[in-house]
């Protein structure tokens, strides 16, 4: 199986509904439940698979279950939003140890207890061949606020947090702390266009570029390495949780004069209509990524365990 | 892996949140989001696995995708709700052919269609080990009308609809219409305890039993059987997705009146405080199911495929 077509046919073959503001292609979907009311319902599911987002022999179940609860916060801080309840969808290889089902279960009471999520439902069942994890998790924010990836604009400047690359080899992928009060911060007030990057800063860029059909420049020597990550490695490796945004040329400046967070907060390149939509260049103006061509293979994307 | 001990521990260790009317332990989650509303949110996740829900030789991506969004909506159906959105967690198997994951989206998103349903976002991934699906269901039900599985009272009768037994011989497990309509009308108005029975007549009925803190009288020669199916198949074989709910004596005929659905109606029990709180008997008085002893082993439970 190969991932992209079938996201790509995913956003092609569900049907809307006028009351869905946000759908399939972006961190979370969107639902104004209430007409009356600015407020938005927030949704989003994502997995975990041995061998895919964590290695079996090594991690233990309080890793898996704060890293299945943490990448779902993460996509909910892409979006501005507040997290509230989450429900849990567990499959246990049928050989798995009670002891690891139950403290797994554990950690993710503890887990959800330390983010203030209720855990509201679930389903648990046995699979003949693997365990296999899944959350969803519900949130909100209001229509004011809610960034999504398609809001970029011509000199917009992009934004990011934290650092990049190297994320399953110094186990960021599991000590991570979802952008949940950067994300807050940042919705409404200094972008409407917000990703995390989960799947690669390169490909992460270039979706918010795509989806607000504009190109991007990246300043790739300003980009913020991790420990002994290359800048292939902060491009490509994914998993690295932090956000990515676009702030309007005018209010970049205030916001770096701003920001009390101790998050590291760094601009990393800028939209410009010049460049083609959904194309993303480097400072010399080579192509990164574009519709035919990418200078790397997209390891990142395919969430391989080093 | 033992799945009944990890589902009494969760209903331990997740705290509740003040507008979660009904927590872990119904067919749905139910929130309440807004106080001045009497509209609740529900919420419910199952999973398919192969082996386990159905057989990975025989089933087509059809069958996969119609049973993953259906044994849902039987779950909104169980609260008297209306669902509305969806999301699919969908892990396949990396040597898993393209065609077999494209079908499944497109019967998927047909299914949503037949059923009025708008899958809102999703998550692919792709598993070293096996396919794994897993579906969240939202729907809504105000507070008026929702039933849950605890308010069966003494002399309320026990009805269900449709057949029971030998689901998975007769592929009624895939091919079941979710009692959304039953349900719909039902609730509020004739019963509010209602379940679906995935996991076989006779502990869904005990679960009722329990979280009701009443006992329940089986009338085993009333369970309506599915062909070539026997008591044994009735009350243990699980995934029959029919409704079982309470209705108050004096409202029970009524109901046999004007009942004029298609879909079979059948008294097959009363609740009674003169037994022991979640026992299920027979008309005899034996003992069916209490907390030290069952008369079957309960093989539906477990989702066995034949």
């Amino acid at each position: 199986m190969k991932e992209l077509p079938l996201l790509k046919l995913v956003s092609e073959i569900f049907t809307n509904d006028h009351n869905l503001l946000i759908g399939p292609g972006d961190d979370c979907a969107a639902i104004k439940l209430n007409p009356e009311d600015d407020s938005l319902l927030l949704l989003a599911v994502d997995q975990l698979n041995p061998g895919v987002h964590y290695i079996q022999e090594t991690a233990s179940p309080k890793k898996i279950a704060e890293k299945l609860l943490k990448r779902n916060l993460s996509d909910i801080a892409a979006m501005g939003g507040n997290p509230s309840y989450a429900l849990a969808s567990l499959s246990f290889k049928q050989d798995t140890k009670q002891e690891f089902c139950v403290n797994l279960l554990k950690a993710l009471a503890e887990s959800a207890k330390v983010y203030d999520i209720c855990v509201c439902g679930g389903d648990i069942s046995k699979s003949l061949f693997s365990d296999c994890f899944s959350l969803t998790i519900v949130g909100n924010v209001t229509e004011a606020k809610i960034a999504t990836r398609s809001g970029a604009r011509d000199s917009d400047a992009l934004f990011c947090t934290g650092l990049f690359g190297k994320s399953f080899e110094t186990e960021h992928h599991f000590t991570f702390i979802p952008r949940l009060k950067e994300g807050a911060f940042l919705a409404g007030s200094f972008t409407k266009t917000m990703i995390d990057v989960s799947d690669g800063l390169l490909l992460d860029a270039s979706r918010i570029a795509k989806k607000s059909k504009i190109g991007l420049k990246l300043f790739c020597d300003k980009i913020p390495l991790r420990a002994n990550a290359s800048l292939k490695n902060a491009l490509t490796d994914g998993e690295d949780y932090e956000l990515l945004f676009a702030v309007p040329l005018e209010k970049a400046h205030e916001l770096e004069k701003i920001w009390t967070f101790s998050t590291p907060l760094t601009k990393i390149g800028v939209f410009s209509s010049n460049i083609p939509a959904g194309d993303v260049i480097n400072e010399q103006g080579d192509a990164l990524l574009n519709s035919n061509y990418c200078i790397y293979p997209l390891a990142g994307y395919e969430h391989h365990s080093p």
